[in-house]
């Protein structure tokens, strides 16, 4: 029985009604922060899994505190379906928590149908997307995938607190993590669905889209040491200012990555100065370069003119430089299967099926690691995400919501083998 | 009965000894950080007081903790000779500290020859000139010079604790305030020892000079205000990025202030990034540009074509911008006479009485609202200051102070008038 308008239309302003109250759950009253493993993210954890009970779901959580909501099949596979509840500093609403509430709002439609499905379904809420607390990332999904990395336990947030501490704190135990991870063969592929974050679906005038490959990236930590001295007497020509160098490093990164025309992109959203008094000349100053692209050479190439351009400025400047990349992560295709069962839910629900990168890390790429992987995305306004200003319309979450029942509808773990 | 070269060797060796024992107290264990109204300027004060005691010197101390070690002469005149206890974060032992140091060997020098000078003695010990802690300064001499700023209570430092609140945590009252200020006449001349901060001494191979001026001081709050959005998914010709402005804007004050050949100095040591999270693009930016020149309409005129070029690049790159004048410092002469008396006791002990400006901020700017003011500079190696590798030669301490004791000897506060 096809979806009718009216019921895409309810789906749409269910799902809203859902982003918005997750929206609310933030440890700062005037913008919202999640972070993963602090009373936030237990607060949401818990929304999310009373409403995948009211779904009728079977909840339970991993030494992560990943929310899994579980709806038992016929057969031994599972179809994994998620997304992440943690966020970025003053984020916006819909970047992870829709993703979690479409897969409630699809397992709601079969767990209210009565007939069981040929396979499980389980609704994901992971805690690691951003990476916004831990100089990490994906930590919750990696845990399912099995590819926990144990010395991330070590590195720790910005008051010190490690994140082993954290996870204990959480009322978790460390020991626990194996048992988060999917069996081998249990696993038969995970779907996210996400707001694009970016402008394509937009000026496609197209409410959905298929994800052909999550784009890599390249983290460049690059620490410049100059020489503290005062503001006042140190004569322009004898200094050696950390701060001047790394400016001249952002805008060397900025203009490297506006010549690729768009297949690369390049971000310093970081940077820490010390002594950082103000009538004192900076003596180090690090900066963190996010760079992004689909194209694993075209990446390494900026990266490599990014690293030869940096030693050219500390050298003409007289600054030490030493420049660390602390996070490579490849491209990440989605399955060719996965892409052409999600293109005919959207063209079942009235969509195109366009096809488009993402030009964000997700949760699909720890994922990958256990079983095939698919996403679709939404459109959402401007493209804008990381910001209070995303926005999606509720006619486009309903689609969303109505392309995922259709695919899972005729989902069949068999054809993936 | 002059100093023999002996004396000096050991005034130069017990002023070391005191500097270095002074630079133990911060409030880290691994660098030097003793800011205004802490515990450790606590401590540092009682060392100051049971030294002013030991020389012989009556100690009192105001409602903004300065500690003032007084010496009785035979009129109702005084010279006030002072500097502060304070530090930056990440300091040198001698930036502040030898000149009360110097202020107490002198006085000893004439409290143990048993003779009364024609005027009092006043060592003063200030608690705020750095401006470290509160987004003030030189709060401490302004209250002596009967210039405190009633309305700097209000100002908060990082933690969020007033002015007001920390000095009644530090057993003052605000209420005292004005009984801190001298009396109108009271105060022959305000002296000051410090070392240069800055090259000039070292390059002439003088151990000592005589300072004409404080130069004066511009602070420009500039605040970009761009876009947060994903590092991702966000096409670079599309973002509107605070940090890249801001960069540009460092590097604008930097090649603006070379180009005056020395005349002016300007410096960015403070940025601030939001959100500042590594995968979003920088949305709010705020740099503080330190502007310093001897020569007014030359700190002016930069402080303009900043002012202009910053508003270029905002509107180049669709930022908005907000500059703020924060500080705005007139350059303080300080007395024809005072400075040619201590030209004179820097000849007496063998120098040749070189005159330089002052490129750092003093308390003798605050003070020059009370009386005449003059200062004496000391050599430091490579004109480091403001960092832990600030040094002078032991042998340039005892000339000091030696040369402040000649100073004192021959001061007459009625050719002051």
């Amino acid at each position: 029985m096809p979806l009718s308008p009216t019921d895409i239309e309810a789906l749409g302003a269910r799902a809203e009604q859902m982003v918005n109250a997750l929206g609310t759950i933030s440890a700062e009253p005037d913008r919202l922060v999640r972070l993963f493993l602090t009373p936030e993210h237990r607060r949401a954890a818990d929304r999310v899994a009373d409403w995948m009970r009211a779904a009728g779901l079977v909840v339970s959580e991993d030494a992560l505190g990943t929310v899994r909501g579980r709806l038992t099949g016929t057969g031994p596979k599972r179809l994994l379906i998620g997304s992440h509840i943690d966020s970025v500093i003053d984020a916006g609403k819909y970047d992870g928590p829709f993703g979690v509430i479409a897969g409630i709002l699809a397992a709601e439609h079969f767990s209210r149908s009565g007939r069981k499905l040929s396979f499980g379904l389980d609704v994901l809420a992971f805690g690691d997307e951003e990476g916004s607390r831990f100089p990490t990332t994906l930590a919750s999904s990696s845990a399912c995938a099995g590819a926990f990395r144990g010395e991330t336990l070590a590195l720790a947030d910005r008051d010190g607190v490690t994140l082993g501490a954290a996870i204990t704190a959480y009322g978790k135990s460390v020991e626990d993590i194996p048992a988060a991870a999917y069996a081998p063969g249990e696993a038969a592929a995970y779907v996210e669905v996400h707001i694009e974050q970016g402008p394509v679906l937009e000026v496609r005038k197209e409410p959905l889209g298929v994800v052909t490959a999550i784009i890599g990236q390249t983290y460049l930590n690059v620490a410049f040491a100059g020489e503290a001295g005062h503001a006042g007497t140190v004569p322009m020509a004898l200094r050696r200012d950390a701060l001047a160098g790394a400016s001249e490093a952002v805008l060397l990164g900025e203009s490297l990555a506006r010549a690729t025309q768009g297949e690369v992109v390049a971000t310093v959203g970081r940077i820490t100065v010390a002594p950082g008094a103000t009538n004192v000349i900076p003596a180090q100053v690090v900066a963190i370069f996010d760079i992004r692209a689909a194209d694993e050479a075209a990446r390494a190439r900026l990266a490599g003119e990014l690293r030869d351009g940096i030693h050219a400025i500390a050298q003409r400047r007289h600054l030490g430089v030493t420049i660390t990349s602390t996070r490579e992560v490849a491209t990440t295709p989605c399955h060719p299967l996965v892409q052409d069962q999600l293109a005919a839910a959207i063209r079942r629900v009235g969509g195109e099926g366009l096809r488009l990168g993402s030009g964000a890390g997700h949760d699909g790429q720890a994922m990958a690691k256990l079983c095939p992987i698919g996403m679709l995305f939404v459109r959402c306004r401007g493209g804008i995400s990381h910001n209070p200003l995303e926005y999606a319309d509720p006619r486009d979450l309903g689609l969303a919501v109505a392309a995922l029942i259709e695919f899972i509808e005729r989902f069949d773990p068999e054809k993936l083998g």
